[in-house]
């Protein structure tokens, strides 16, 4: 190994390399109905207040509170109804002293009233139906002011901060714009990600490899990762190993997308060309040489005039790993995420024996079990060549960077995958 | 509340749902490429071995394990390197006794070889610079057979079962794929949810709500929840909160699509009409009249001639909440997925005391923030008809179906949005 080999753990790697990445700027004006998982460009406020009126809560009879007062099954208000407010209309009733309105969930409350009581605390006097006005009414329970009534502005205000820049947008957030209007927001643009497989030994999927050869599994398996974390993959494809081709195919990536990810062979002359090449692009250039993590040490992280330039390991597994710790979150940082999304974990008790160095994060696929005893987590053990290892397992139990190993029976951290 | 009103905890309410489902039956066949997030609709074997050759997992030398038995740093073996496996090429090289060859990692062991010594644990003799063959090597430590080598079939077998049906796709899966150049698949359809939104006071989100009117919330939020699970929304609009007019929508509605969700206004009128569309449809109609939980009881599950039919609360956290519990299973089970894929959850320290009611389970909205003494979950209260105590939270407290309540300070799961 060369000395200048400069290893960092996986939270420096990730600061280091925002560190050397432009600031946001490209963004798209798009449907809220198609915002689903887009990040926001600009805070947004609202443009009223919601509710705009005020709005039942319950079933029941729109009154003023103070004429139920002291109201009790022994000794109930009697109140008169004069009128039914209609669903999706002004409420279009004064109330008089003593007087009362039918008003159903959601419906408008009368200016002069300022309290619901709900239909089951009322009953209609002499077992009048209730159909013709006015009637009388028994109430059973006094109820204070406000009660079952949705003021103006109690969701949000009108002008309030509804969503910040850079906020991840889910089904919630589309339904709060569409409460106020909003149908169409601006949201920064997809990162455009080109994936390069390199290696003299790999060939595309559908061919049928010759001796010593493998098919690409990499380009597809980052690809769907880029997806996964809003990104927009471009598979290039397989480049030969040798320093100009691969110099000719970066940078012409790098010219038209956001993102460029090499995954390369994983010999070390290979991970020497990956070095010279990215070297090769502009400034910075490479930014450190290896992320202290099990699986997949040797990924090399860069940088070029903004831009991110990752080189993977050619191990599945590792490339796997590798990405999802360092390549997505870039990815959505690309997109003006000041986090990522807090991953889903889970809590199991392993079933065998981890053994791990200090100083080294390590990942171990699992498969997790219900069983009686609660979560059950199985390493699935293999090298990390084998993509089966991932395709057996449920997430990665996380043994932290200062933690020699984990005992059976612990229970740890297993991150969903 | 009429007393045939039957209410089931959410498993229950699911387990009777999917009792009256029909068996899924459409499938398609698509690119592997874009399967991610899909689900299989028939197992796959695997056509071959993976690998199908011996292959280094280590730059070193190909040897004969048994040659450098007993090697140290002080008594090394002495081996005869004769060539160098090119990567994607046969290894072409026989190995005598006390020969080696150069090989990388990913390369092909020669046949005759059974084991790699790294390159770190051996050196040229007398500084030669290995490029012209045959060159002398000193091996400082013994390896044992098959080590630092991929054998035959070590990450999967001929004909071995890789996936079985009903499985969801995720990165890796795609990659175990294309590695043994299955590069389409048989994937179940994606069902078509019709989302009817009901309720005379309901607009369009494009429309200037007038006095008593709101706009359409529900329609979008359940549709992004029914994008998250895999299945295709079809916002069908909003239809009056007339018997006929709405009964005929969802006849409609039911013809094309594989789900109906109604989102009904919150009224008990017009839930009552919910539950008789929904038994004009056809058998066995409606199923069950609530789910125990709050927020979102009163939500009617349904299923006609196979395909499940829901009665959703109108208040948009309980549509989205009760949504999550019962319709997103049911688009995964639609999909042939026997359980919902898990979901991620985090465990933190609650801000302030929760009240609940034993027999019912509770879903509080909640804010984390990560503080110095760990993960702090603060509930977000808000009555249910308030999108935005969703949009201000990031996951929801569950409180047990037989607990009366939470205390501040105690560590709860959050099931992430």
């Amino acid at each position: 190994m060369p000395e200048f080999f400069n290893v960092l753990p996986p939270d420096e790697a990730r600061d280091l390399l925002f560190q050397n990445l432009a600031p946001i700027a490209e963004d798209e004006v798009i449907r809220t109905e198609e915002a689903l998982g887009r990040i926001t460009a600009a805070s947004i406020y609202s443009p009223h207040a919601l509710p705009y009126f005020r709005r039942s809560t319950m079933d029941g009879y729109a009154v003023q509170a103070s004429n139920t007062f002291g109201a009790t099954e022994s000794l109930p208000a009697f109140l008169t109804v004069i009128g039914e407010v209609q669903m999706g209309q002004a409420a279009g009733i004064e109330l008089g002293e003593l007087q009362a309105a039918v008003v159903h969930t959601g419906g408008m409350i009368p200016e002069t009233a300022d309290a619901v009581v709900q239909i089951e605390f009322a009953q209609t006097v002499g077992g009048v139906s209730g159909i013709d006005f006015p009637y009388e009414i028994e109430v059973l329970r006094s109820v204070a002011s406000g009660q079952n009534v949705l003021q103006v502005g109690e969701d949000v205000g009108h002008n309030d901060k509804i969503l910040p820049a850079g906020h991840f947008l889910r089904p919630q957030d589309l339904g709060g714009l569409m409460a106020l209007g909003i149908t169409e927001l601006k949201v920064t643009k997809r990162p455009k990600v080109a994936i390069i497989a390199t290696g003299d030994e790999v060939v595309h999927p559908s061919q049928n490899p010759g001796p010593g050869q493998i098919r690409d599994i990499n380009s597809y398996t980052i690809a769907a990762q880029t997806r996964q974390a809003g990104g927009l993959p471009v598979v290039v494809g397989i480049i030969p190993d040798e320093l100009d081709v691969l110099k000719l195919a970066a940078e012409e990536a790098l010219k038209q997308h956001d993102m460029v990810v090499m995954t390369a062979g994983s010999s070390v002359s290979v991970r020497d060309v990956t070095v010279d090449v990215i070297n090769s692009l502009g400034r910075p250039g490479v930014l450190l040489h290896g992320i202290a993590t099990r699986p997949g040490k040797p990924t090399i992280v860069g940088a070029v005039l903004g831009k991110p330039v990752l080189g993977l390991p050619g191990n599945p597994v590792s490339a796997m790993v590798q990405f999802a710790m360092v390549g997505m979150p870039t990815i959505y940082r690309l997109q003006g995420l000041p986090f990522s999304p807090r991953r889903g974990i889970v809590w199991a008790k392993i079933s065998a024996n981890i053994a791990s160095e200090t100083g080294r994060e390590d990942y171990v696929p699992a498969r997790l079990d219900d069983t009686s005893d609660g979560l059950l987590a199985t390493p699935v053990f293999g090298k990390s060549n084998l993509i089966y290892t991932l395709v057996k397992a449920d997430g990665l139990i996380k043994v932290p960077l200062n933690q020699g190993g984990l005992a059976a029976g612990e229970w740890v951290e297993v991150q969903l995958f």
